[in-house]
């Protein structure tokens, strides 16, 4: 990672200690809580009106609720390499938006329609902003972040050959940013593991201060240059090699060891009534869109591939 | 424009009687207005509290807050043919995202980094969006629509080489979409006349319905198909031929007929501070970006590079 | 009912065809829906997404996301008449309000904290704004309508000592505004009649047109005079005869005609931490709070009453 | 100042340095930027993009976008021994709110319907808080807390005789919020001084740490018992003695030392038109509004009445 890396001091966002916030419907009702760190009831959630619950048993809801989205393209080495076989993808980080409209919880349905073929997930961080910022430096930047998510940056992959590179299509349908389970401060994020699974079977793994090129202080830098982000607001960090395509019933879901895991299943729904009637791109199974979908497994580790293709299979012997 | 063009029936949104309603900052204070539409007083701004004020006396403020805001890439005939030598640019109409904190009001300041070279003006038609919407038909679609604006989708052109297509640095640095004076609805869209004007030339020019190759209609039908559209959502309709840039000091302006005049002045500010430690994409002024910020002269009407080139003279001898 | 009543045309938010539109959760995710009206799935709701569920099983979440919540504290002669032994309480309408965090959906928890004696029901309807209001004119009041829901206004009565009479604690706390199941415009509400349930026995009941002092037409005029009404704001719309305190276990539930059933469970939850150390007004169990807790039994038909004590009976008989 | 006072130790939000963050409108367009604390600037604003103004010569807007506003009625001794006649109006805080739409600027108008004969200053100091909050103990509530802001809760005595002590109509509608000029952190609140000026003559003075009855942290915990806070959530902290009304044209400010001076004008609007046809409340002049409206001389220093008085025998000459 570039720009004062490693870090000469521990940001305060990252010195602990650890709090993880969530929001959380219980008994149909939406409410904040914090994990507890210690103790007896370590990792059960206390509600902010004192209750105790499992946060195994209640639906989760999204933690943030952005005014904008900014996702980084590559900040990853090994992504790099596989999509365009170089460490660096690019001098600088580029990006995209997906809006708001897209975000989605922990323990969510990620929807998949009848006409589109290839539906990727994408494991990453997120940074949630915490404070109005703009025009600050690097250094300065740690400040402005609220705390990290884990988050699946979902893209159907049939839009590719529209939008000309916005990816909105591709990215920004309703259901396709989970993000989630809480908010979580106090956490050394570049001693952390991302690994993103499907159906329980690691198809993606990087150790994140090993392999990220870009820390979050550089990117809100970057971005704040010209943009003014507000509190709330969340960017995601990019992903590691092996995006693949996953199927209604799959179970995909992201962790980040220190910030927790997050799970979405695949469920299909139908056609857009729009699309029958020919309105708009229709979705597409070019070269290109097959070049993302399915990546490049020569330049990614064979155990991705292979867990893949297990996880697959054993979804297929389950509906079966 | 296809699909279902011309309209069988006018839609209820373009019926009559003409409704303007503006926000407005008067003696510090917001309210909002509605245009007074004959007698007397026409023109003047009825505020909310029954006041009436002159509206060219009043700093206007953004009469919208959207959740996001959607542009269509190409969406006029001539800026088809200029930028791709066809009437029409693609089959389907393809999308990029301007995030809300661009959001300007009529009256503005647009600001011009110092290290940007051209900012170019782009003067559009916007459509904001009147209840939630997703996955409806064309016909349905004018249901959705709560009424139309004029808007400039100003974009740094400087970052034309960066962000992979998504243009998020080029159309989202803050300021870069100035809307208004007003929402208006009941006025025959398709009738109108969008003018651009650099320094009161005209510098484009195109009637609405002999212009546009996709109606709001068909555009907002295309997009719910995969994303739910939030009332106050924003989308912008395009430009015709001949955006170019602009200097400090220039007033540009936005006029469509029966929608409203809107201004707004580029204004030069510093460089971000973190561009100079070489934080993020710096600006260029490649080929490509040059080729998008100049146009294609050869390709528009002769009068608008007349107008501003004209209209430039005029800045340069007004600051000597 | 007072100020053009009977109404002499029935205003378009109240004509046919009924539409209604609900929030809810399926598979983790939230998304907008619309019940179906008739055919074979009359009564299911159709996502915006086309997959048809069936309401009774899914999460609701809460249809609005009000700026601010209006109520009036006596709209209804059967309810004046209890608290004032008159048939109108007071001239015209007088209001409080209730904060956002209040809000609260179909299926929800209502809390009752430990120490707290009384947490009493009122069924009523609300009314959703539409479209920004300020200074109209009754018979214009309904253009600004975006429909009605069902609600619950809890109370906290022991706070009722409290605050000088903005009933801030008794109205405020959390999850004291179950809202829904939908927004439901289409109706005739004057035709309709409002139950609310304890433990699935009738006590309260009143036929809308019949019993309701002021229209919301004419509560929007009200208010409007000197505060602006945003869209998605809601006006609550006052309670008929024995409002009543339940116990945790108690399921209440607020019905009216064409509109949709609301429920919500009451749930104990712990004591205050800070009132454990003193801080602030503690609850209380005058004569006044009584009052109100337990209201005028000689005022109102024995049978609420009796309907009452048999469900308050049936929730001690299941306890044990 | 009960509950832990005088602090053992400053919390962090009291703990300098000072920062102060204002909104404001520059040639149109809206701006966060930062007052300039030493230097050869001490006292500008440097805008967020670099730019530095005269904050003297730019139009502000409000700092604040609250969900809620929740008021103590009470909380200096000054003004309890002159509505009450002794130092502590009751054993624990009470509370009013006023709506969202009640938020105004700096150099702002404040609003005088012609029907209304009585419109009240009353100086005071605004708590914003920073992060979501509940069920907090007084010692941790600082924690929650963003910034300091100066504030004036204005309130239309004329409807003191309806809804029942809510003051909904009396402090609620637009414009009667004032707050600004910015948020301010890092000043020792309780070393501070808050003057009312009618015209440039105090009329309105009171030492905060020497007056208030409770501290921000008690008040706080004391509402978060119940109700969470959310991020820009607004308290206001009450008035001392010698709230008086003012008439069109008078200059109202209420400075606090450390946070700033915050101006606004009293402007005539005509009366709401559904009252011309008898709808609502009408204003009263009865003697509960006017012990309200003209407080208890005999018990104020007499200054504050001399400097009244000089201040609106300066306005009507002015006018004259």
């Amino acid at each position: 990672m570039n720009f004062e890396f490693p870090l000469k001091e521990l940001p305060a966002v990252m010195r602990g200690p650890r709090v993880e916030r969530r929001r959380v419907l219980v008994g149909g009702s939406a409410y904040w809580g914090t994990i507890i760190e210690d103790g007896a009831e370590q990792g059960l959630l206390r509600l902010d009106d004192s209750r105790v619950v499992d946060p195994a048993t209640v639906q989760h809801l999204p933690p943030v609720a952005p005014s904008k989205i900014i996702a980084v393209h590559i900040s990853y080495s090994s992504r790099s390499f596989e999509t365009r076989n170089q460490p660096k993808p690019t001098e600088t980080p580029t990006y995209f938006t997906k809006p708001p409209t897209s975000i989605n919880g922990h323990g969510c349905e990620i929807l998949k329609p009848a006409d589109s073929l290839y539906l990727n997930y994408e494991g990453e961080y997120a940074v949630v902003i915490g404070k109005t910022c703009r025009n600050v430096l690097p250094d300065e930047a740690w400040d402005y972040i609220e705390g990290f998510c884990p988050a699946l940056d979902m893209g159907l992959q049939n839009y590719r050959d529209t939008d000309q590179g916005s990816m909105l299509r591709v990215k920004g349908a309703d259901t396709l940013l989970p993000i989630g389970p809480g908010i979580v401060k106090g956490v050394n994020l570049f001693e952390q593991t991302l690994r993103t699974y499907r159906n329980g079977r690691v198809v993606q793994e990087a150790h994140i201060g090993d392999e990220t090129i870009w820390g979050p202080h550089y990117v809100i830098a970057d971005i704040a240059r010209h943009i003014t982000l507000l509190p709330g607001d969340v960017i995601l960090m990019g992903t590691p090699c092996h995006s693949r395509s996953v199927d209604p019933g799959d179970v995909v879901e992201c962790e980040i060891t220190g910030l927790g895991r997050l799970t979405g299943t695949i469920v299909a729904i139908p056609a857009p009534r729009a699309s029958a009637l020919g309105v708009g791109h229709q979705p597409t199974d070019s070269p290109e869109v097959r070049r993302v979908a399915f990546g490049f497994d020569e330049r990614v580790p064979a155990r991705f591939k292979d867990n893949y293709v297990a996880a697959q299979k054993e979804l297929k012997e389950k509906k079966t």
